[in-house]
Order: structure tokens, then sequence, then C-alpha cells
């Protein structure tokens, strides 16, 4: 089975994605292509290949993709003409299709068409991704094109069957430490796509800045952005990123982190933070948000309803990571709280308090929620649909263990912290973590949705995040992608390193795993 | 004292680099300029700073840099004009002087005209850098400027005397292990002369490729580059990246490494390796030079021959490092030469055999030489003027006890092996090194005529290197040029984060230090 961008389609067996010789257009036709080493450049490894050795070329004034007789989506789709488009220039490098040039007699070789079958009723070309969405039939067909000694670009007959291993497989940025301009987050979407990829997490505000313009709460980026109009996301760019990454089958997974992380919030929303206290007296320095405050409440019923509307995605990221208690602890205000509350001195029943109340609210917008592990391990009430994102410990993992075991979907992260740095292939490490090697049940296992590469922003921005997340973050993608048994490091790193070759004729700055050079090498500096 | 790619020119009391204002051009004037921030974006730190709270604005209308009267160099001075071109444009922002501009009447307060008074007698305007050249007063001048609120270019009246620590401030790229297109290292030249380095390692050729094209022997690039059209230095190239470099005060040193990392020359060159032997029998692979032929030493005198001839820099760099016996050991015809020789078991009296005679070949092109300090360990004879370069070791280092000890000039490396990364701000590590912190009198202090910073090729190319290089580097460049005194990190910290940020403003992709933001983010990927 192959699929793009959340319309299922098949090849061979279903008869989408099919290469149709000049000859022999009507007859069962040999199927798509490979040659030489034995998977070539396919990155990720699709679930099942079978390639053989008959060869056909492919000519930019010939070949065309077009929507098969029996496909449910035809040229009205905007969304798989904008993917044709791509592609096309994927395979030829930007290559103007020659008119007149069809009169070059194709030879019986030529592969001349790619038939795409839309087979899924329901067609997703005006619809947002989502979770059971698949993706990326005409990325797996580009993969398979390559250039033989004369340059001619040549597929093998290859069949294909494929889908992903884990539904979620998602890249977090973050552009609150640094303020990643659009232009840098479209680059990255499109790479994601390349990796099939399929949930960008935004981890768009935290403590240093707070780049989202809020329609509802302007202040907060007019005070807490870098700068009120440079470094800010207006709603404009907001749908521009939304849209972008719908194309590629991407959701975009917005993430509004609190009670902690949330410095930046401060400056524009009086009274949101805890006032920190000196002894008697207030520090002038903000803990986390102020749990005990109706107005706290208020705030967080408006502005979720605001991201509800803004972020189409079926699920938002509210954080809960890293709260740190002394705040709360100084302020007598709060100690007083605790006591009407009967919660003693144990601030975990707070930060449950409070996120307690958060999730109520965030529900109400008809959301599902993720959060990170903390609020698990706290001991916070949770609605069954909730993801439980484990971004701490690695190896055999038992928090893992333990969010399965109570029966919560999980995304993981813990071994994929991509912002740490060293030197030599670390890729290997990320590529050799397998997410289901911990105690539990089948029944635990399948809890398991995906994961997520993480890059956080302390020490990357537009001039050095590219080249730092690529290839890395792709030995996560096809640990999330291929099958289980795909394990062996050796061709990995063989179709890993002809991937990232691509990745630079793309004009993607990957950095290289090895002493190694790409034909065409990267043309920016 | 101020000085400007090898013109020494005094600022204030020799009366260059002097800034005239509008009403009053023939007094003694206020001179160069700060405000704010005790030293505020200077980078490295000239040894000695005098900021006033006196401001002066520049237009691009108005403002020109031109030759002092008195100055020993002229319009007829391309590499000066150039300078004042490209310093010009850094200021600007590439602005366009516009023309006719000049009625609208200059205010009291403008800075008109920047004097260049070059007072060495030895004009460099058509020669190449030395070891004792001087340099950047216009890097220093066009760091002095910032934007006030309103945008407008505005200096202080400043003093400045300066001049650098260490006459080599070295920066040693590897176009071996990745081929890296000329425009990497045009633009990487381009950033050094805005860090003051001025020596280019440029470490052409290693074990996997040899991108070098020699007129002699062109075999060792055709069989022996990546690529031998696409991957290889052309004669033409050489050139430019030396004239390039010579119009920005940086000397090129080439290295052309052997014994050991010669893998990629025995590809164009038959018998100049020495075959390894498994058992009786040859295994078919290669290794270092090999030291008992006749025509190893034939084909080195015509190699050095060219390479003295096409670099015009004084010394050339040998290598002579990482030398691995093992091969030596297994061949019969050099264990026959040993006992000749009556070597014992000692391989490291065959290494300093071959480089003895490699020393006296390049001696005789009147060339003087640099080599790794193992040369030096090994007891090879080497010429009083050879300068030895430390790599192995870190903190107080002993090797720079022994080689000082021995009269030998030092350039120091150890500590600033760049290809290692880490997660966090490991420039401080690089600032924090004390180059002259070894047990040793003063006249070996001497020795040390300054050290490089080795970005090693093994995993960047073209994609990630700028990034990954600066500022970095920039730790080395001002513990290089500043003061020893100069070690306050926080005063760095504050000075490097606006120095990155100049950079970027210069569409440099410079890597953020830490959380931060620039006016002026990176436009590129």
């Amino acid at each position: 089975m192959f699929s793009l961008l959340g319309f299922t389609f098949v090849l061979l067996a279903l008869g989408s994605c099919r290469g149709h010789q000049d000859n022999d257009v009507d007859q069962e036709e040999p199927e798509l292509v490979f040659q030489s080493s034995k998977y070539g450049s396919l990155w990720p490894l699709p679930q099942k290949v079978q390639i053989s050795d008959v060869s056909f070329k492919l000519s930019s004034s010939s070949f065309s993709i077009t929507d098969a007789k029996e496909s449910g989506a035809g040229p009205s789709c905007g969304l798989l003409q904008l993917a044709y488009r791509r592609y096309y220039e994927y395979i030829f490098g930007g290559a103007k299709k020659q008119k007149g040039n069809r009169s070059a007699r194709a030879g019986p070789t030529d592969l001349l068409e790619l038939q795409v079958w839309i087979t899924s009723p329901d067609s997703e070309c005006d619809g947002y991704p989502s979770v059971s969405s698949d993706e990326a039939c005409l990325e797996t067909f580009s993969q398979l094109i390559f250039e033989d000694e004369y340059g001619t670009k040549t597929i093998n007959s290859t069949v294909i069957s494929d889908f992903p291993r884990f539904a979620h497989r998602g890249v977090l940025l973050d552009t609150s430490r640094h303020f990643l301009p659009i232009k840098v987050i479209l680059t990255n979407l499109e790479i994601m796509a390349m990796n099939k990829f399929n949930v960008f997490h935004w981890h768009i505000v935290d403590d240093p800045s707070f780049p989202y313009l809020s329609r509802t709460f302007p202040n907060l980026s007019q005070k807490g952005a870098y700068h009120p109009y440079t470094h800010v996301y207006t709603p404009a760019d907001v749908k521009m990123v939304i849209e972008f990454a719908r194309l590629r089958g991407i959701r975009v997974v917005s993430e509004f982190d609190t009670p902690g992380h949330t410095q930046s919030w401060g400056k524009g929303q009086t009274d949101l933070l805890t006032p920190c206290y000196s002894g008697s007296k207030p520090s002038g320095t903000f803990g986390p948000v102020n749990p005990i405050l109706n107005s706290t409440y208020d705030f967080m019923t408006q502005f979720f309803k605001e991201i509800s509307e803004v972020f189409p995605d079926a699920y938002v990221h509210l954080g809960g990571d890293e709260v740190s208690f002394a705040c709360w602890q100084s302020n007598p205000d709060i100690q007083k709280f605790m006591e009407q509350q009967g919660f003693g001195k144990d601030y975990r029943k707070l930060e449950s308090f409070y996120i307690q109340k958060l999730l109520d609210i965030v529900a109400a917008t008809n959301k599902g929620y993720i959060i990170w592990q903390e609020v698990f391990d706290n001991g916070v009430k949770l609605k069954p649909n909730t993801v439980v994102h484990v971004w701490i410990g690695s190896g055999t993992n038992s928090e893992m263990s333990k969010v399965t075991a109570a029966g919560y979907t999980t995304i993981l992260s813990a071994p994929w912290y991509l912002d740490y740095i060293s030197v030599g292939q670390d890729w290997l490490k990320y590529y050799n973590v397998e997410p289901l090697n911990f105690n539990g049940t089948e029944e635990q296992k399948k809890l398991v949705i995906g994961g997520e590469a993480c890059l956080w922003g302390e020490y990357v921005d537009a001039t050095n995040l590219t080249p730092r997340l690529w290839p890395r973050a792709s030995a996560v993608a096809e640990r999330l992608w291929s099958a289980k048994e795909v394990t062996d490091t050796g061709d990995a790193y063989s179709r890993l390193s002809l991937h990232r070759c691509r990745l630079v004729e793309r004009g993607i700055p990957a950095e290289p795993l090895s002493p190694s050079f790409c034909l065409h090498e990267y043309k920016g500096i």
C-alpha cells in the first residue's frame, strides 16, 4: 500500500502510483523501480521493497504525473497539484518542460506517466491531516530515480508496499529561545516531508520570549517578544505555516507550556505570574503562573479559546514540565491557599490543582491535549485520550512502562534530544533506539503512537539550525517509519549518505555524516 | 598605534585614521569614537581604548574614507581602495552613496572623513603579508560605529592604540576530508579578516582526497581527488584564494602533510607509498610515503619546487604527524633498509631519515617550514628557523616548554581543536586559554609567535562549516590579539554577542552563543 499526504493509494495491487511504459500503456505494466545497491537511497526504508533490474528512463519533456482515471481526487485538488509540481521539480531539478519536444519520439523503455490513484473515500484535499492520515508516495517515487552515467534519469521497475510503523512522527522546534524567521520554519517543514515526518511540534513560546501574536492579548508579544514587530509570528504567519505544513501532510501541534516556562508571559499580562518573596516582601521577580487567582483561569479560558481556533489540529500541547516550587513556597498568599486546600507542604498538589483546571478549560474547546510526563508523574487526573510525552531518561525507559500501564497514549522523545551534540556520528545513537524496548504487554506497546526529535533552541537559530537538524533527525524518521527489523546500520549508513546528498542537491544544507563528498555539493555558504 | 593590512599607521599621535568634523577640518580634531557599554562591540579588544562621550554622525552621502595627504600610499594602491569599498559597504550596509545629496548641509557633529595615513616606508600594496605585518584599522573603525535609536550611524570620539599580542593568528581548514567550494573558503577568509586572523592554514590534501591540481603531477588530483573536475582546486582557484587573502592581510600557508596522511597521493603516483605486506606477500594496501626509494625524493623535489612557486608565503607546512609504523614494519625491503642504516627496530629513526631529507629539499626552495610537533619529538634535526606546531595535550602544556627550551619558534593549537563540539558555550573554554601558561623563561615565551584554531574536516563541509567555526574561532582571535590581561569573560560575552550579531548583519551565518536575538537576524536558511 502506498499513500500520499493523507490520501491512501496503492501501487501495483491496487493500481495507483503506476508507471506507464510508452509502448505498453494498456497492459499490466512492470512497476516502479530500482537498481544496484540493494535499497539505493530510499529513506526511510519502505515496509516492503522488491526491486527488479528492468530500468526505464524519464525525460523531463515527456514524463507526467497524472491523476488515475479511477482516482478519488482530480485536477481540482490543489494539494495534489502542488505536490505534483514540487516533485516534478525535485526529480528534474526545476528543468522546464520543453514544449514541442514531444515530437522527439519516446523510446520503448521510457517511463511516461506516474498515475496517482487516490483510493481513500475521504479525500483530504481541503482538510487537515490527522493522527490517522497516511502519506508520501511521491517522495518514495522521487527517491527511486537516479542518474545513470550519462546523466539520464532512470528508475527501476519496483514494487513497494508501504505504511508507517508509528502514526506520530514529529520534530520539535523552539521559537522562544531564538526567534526563527518564517523562512527557516517553512524550509524545515519541506525537509520534514522529505523524511516523512508528519508532526511539527511548535514549541512557540517559553521563558525567553513570546513571539506568538495573540489577537486576544496582543500585549503578550508586544511586551514579551524579543521585538514586537520583527520577532513575532503574526496571525498571517501562523496561517502560512499551517497551510504550508498541510500541503505536505504535516500536522502543526502548538505548545503553550504552563505553569512553568512562562517568564515572557508575565511581561504583557499583569498578575499572571506568581510574585516571589524575599522574606516578607515581594522580591520583584516572578515565578510560575499564579494558580490561586480566578483571573488566571479567566485569562487561560480566553487564551486557549483563541488557540483552539487558530490551530486546527485536534491536539494542543500544554507542556507542564519542570515547574520550580521555590517561588510558590516563598509567597505568603500561596502558603495560605495551600493550607486552605489541605495540600500541606506538597506543592505537587498545587501544580496538579492548576493543571487540572487548565485541562478542563482546554477540554471545553474540544481539543485533545498532549502533556510532558511530569503532569502524569504528579498524579494529575487526565482524560483517557491524553497523550503523555516522555522526555526523561534513556535506554529501557521505565517511564514508558508506567505511562502505558496506566493506559495512556504515549510519544517518546527521551533519546532524541538533538540539541545535545558531540563530535562523530551521533545519528547512530538515535537510529539504534527501539521505542518499544520497555517492559510492558502488547496492549501497552500499542499505546506508543510515535515519537519526536527535539531541537531545543538555546544554541540554534537561522544560522545553524538546518544543518544541525539534518540528517540527524532523519535517523529518527526511519526509526519511526520503517519496520522494527530495519536495524542494519551499515545499510542505513549507505542509504542515509545518499539521502543526505539528495537533500543537498535539493538545496538543503544537510551536514555530512563522515569524510565523503556529494556529486553536487551545497551551493550556499 | 593603528595598522591596516600590513601598513602601519597611527591614530591621533601620528595622525592617521583621523576623523574630520565638518566645521573643524583644520584643527586638531576630536578622534574616533564610542558610547554606552564600556567597549561596545569591539572584537578583538584593542590594546588601548579611550572612549569619550562626544559623538558624531555618519551619513552615507557625505562620509568618505580618504588617503591622508602625508600617506605613503594613495589611490594607486589597489589593496587600499578595495578595503575602503569593503568597509564603506559594511558600515552603510551596501547603501549607494546618493549623488547630489552633498547639498544637504552636513551638521556640525557630522563625521565627514576618515583619513588613512600609511606611515610605513614599505608600502605592501602589491606585496604579500608576512609574519611581521600589522593590520586592521578599518575593521576597528567599523566596529566603533553603531546605530542610535533613530537608526543614525553614530561614532564616539575615541582614541585607540593597537597592535596584536601574537604575530601568527591562524585558522586551519581541511579540504581533504570534505571538499570546500572556493566560495566557502573566500567567505571564511572574509570572516577571518573581521576577526583579525592573519593566517589561513590550508590543510589542502590528506588521506581521503587530493584536491590540489598540480601542474607537475596532474595525476595526483586526476586520480586522488573525490572528482577530477568538480572537486579540485585549479591553479586559478589557488591564485584567487591567495589574492583574496592578500587583500585582507592574510597569509596563505599551505600544508602538504607527509609521510603519513598520504593515502590519496598514492592513487596518482605509482611507487610513492610503501606497499604493506601480509606475511611474505604484498597485501594490496599501502602505508606512508616509501622512504627508501630515490624516486620518492625525486618526486618530492619536483613537487615542492612547484609548491614553493605557487604559494608565495615564506613558510610551507610539512605536516609530519601521526605516522603509523605498522606498514613499514611489514615490508621486507624496509626491514632490510633499517638494517643497512643501523636503525635497529626504531622506526622513528626511519621517519626522521625521511623528514630530514624532505626538509633539505624544501630548504633548497628558500622556504621556511612549519611541522607538527611529532617531528620535533622524534629528534629530527631542524633548521633554527623551523616553526613547531603543538597540537597534543592541553592546559599547562609541557610540550611548549620542551619546544621552546630547544630554541624553536612555536605555534599553539592543542586547546583549539574546534572540530570537537559539545552543547553549550564552549567558546569560553577556548577563550580562557593562556598560551604562555607553561614552565619556561621569558626568552622561551618570546618564541611563541601565536596559535591556530583548527577545524578538521571529518564532519564539516559547505553545509555547516561557517556556523560551526564562528563565533567559536572569534574566542581564539581575541586571545591571540588582545593583551594578556583581557580575561573578563562577562565583558567578553557582551562584546562577542554584539560581534556575532554584526557578523550576522554582514550576511555571515555565525551561530548564537545563548538564548538571545539580533536586531537583524540571518536572512538565509
